[in-house]
């Protein structure tokens, strides 16, 4: 399968990126606003694999021609872009296609980082309705730590919790989480569960605020 | 220490119950509205703990006479009922006690669980405001899947976020979680991050609606 990243030179990105190309054998599209940023880092994390001896090709794009390439389309876009760039990509997304949304509705402030979830509920509705017609979105990948995911010698044993209301397009992604080592979607239920998914992510960045050792924490439901 | 566990008759109240009984020698005193079922439930733990060989004594008093024997004071009521239950047995606190609330601000509908936050921010400010002058709270347990911690059998390995102002309290509240196996208590920050602790539960309730292998699923951060 063909997996684009939209952001794909951030953090989220970058980690998404080296651990679908190291574990997986889909092939990884990196996509940014900046196509020159998108080619520099696709060359970055193919040398990346190269020095673990993983002879993959990674290609970067502009975000909409990188879209245009996937059948699986991640938004890895701070959560104030993330619905532009759903309408900048639309136009090359066709039936089949699935949009993924790990975007978050938070706001920081002293006391830590709150859920701030805008009035359509979640990010992730927000993402739904800005979706072209019949291109099913999926809610997932919210609360994996992205500097662990980074390191390809950390090890993972995290969950994601993932929600769609497209049982295919859900079990699409469920699948894609489960080809990388130490990973697992678990099912939350439909769209109108994702802001209990969303709030996750603020709670995960007081515990890494209040425990040093904890930095880069993922959950594990068991 | 005395723990008294309010609400001790229900799934919450009993799963601690019998684990801070079994695991620790800390004093478990059963809180209940009808003085009579906490005395008969407080009766049904001791000799579930006997028939393990553990030779403790539990007893049971109404609400307000099972505060004012405890140092710790679990409000293991249902939210809609706790702030009357901290006024209830206000008269019984002295200074150093502690409240402790897993109450959680949440509905149900079609889709599953969802965060339902009163307007003071979440069910835990508004035990801190019910709360008498110089009793300080702190919100924890909120996670635990109550089955698991009353088969004591079933393993653990859980975390529970805990939040508070006051960091004696927290203290105090995380060793004693800390002193049941298999289970630990992660700051979580200040009362104002009590939201998205409480915000963790419907998102649990949602993973075991959807998998119906984690029936009483708890978490672990890691």
């Amino acid at each position: 399968m063909r997996i684009a990243l939209l952001g794909g030179t951030g953090e989220l990105g970058r980690g998404l990126a080296l651990r679908w190309a190291f574990h997986t054998h889909h092939d990884v599209v990196i996509g940014s606003r900046d196509p020159d940023a998108a080619h520099d880092v696709a060359d970055e994390y193919q040398g990346i694999l190269a020095d673990r001896g993983r002879d993959v090709k990674i290609t970067g794009f502009e975000n909409a021609m990188a879209a245009d390439r996937a059948d699986v389309v991640v938004l890895a876009v701070p959560p104030y872009t993330v619905t532009d760039t759903v309408e900048s990509v639309a136009g090359g997304l066709r039936e089949g296609d699935v949009l993924v949304t790990p975007a978050v509705g938070m706001r920081r402030d002293d006391d830590g980082a709150h859920a701030h979830l805008p009035s359509a509920g979640s990010v992730t509705a927000l993402v739904a309705d800005a979706a072209p017609e019949g291109i099913p979105v999926v809610g997932a990948l919210h609360s994996l730590p992205a500097g662990r995911l980074a390191d390809l010698d950390a090890d993972l044993g995290l969950d994601t919790p993932i929600v769609a209301d497209d049982n295919r397009a859900k079990a699409v992604v469920a699948g894609l989480v489960g080809d990388v080592d130490g990973l697992r979607a678990l099912d939350a239920g439909g769209l109108a569960n994702a802001a209990e998914v969303e709030s996750l992510t603020p709670l995960l960045l007081n515990v890494a605020r209040e425990n040093p050792e904890m930095r880069d924490v993922g959950v594990s439901f068991r």
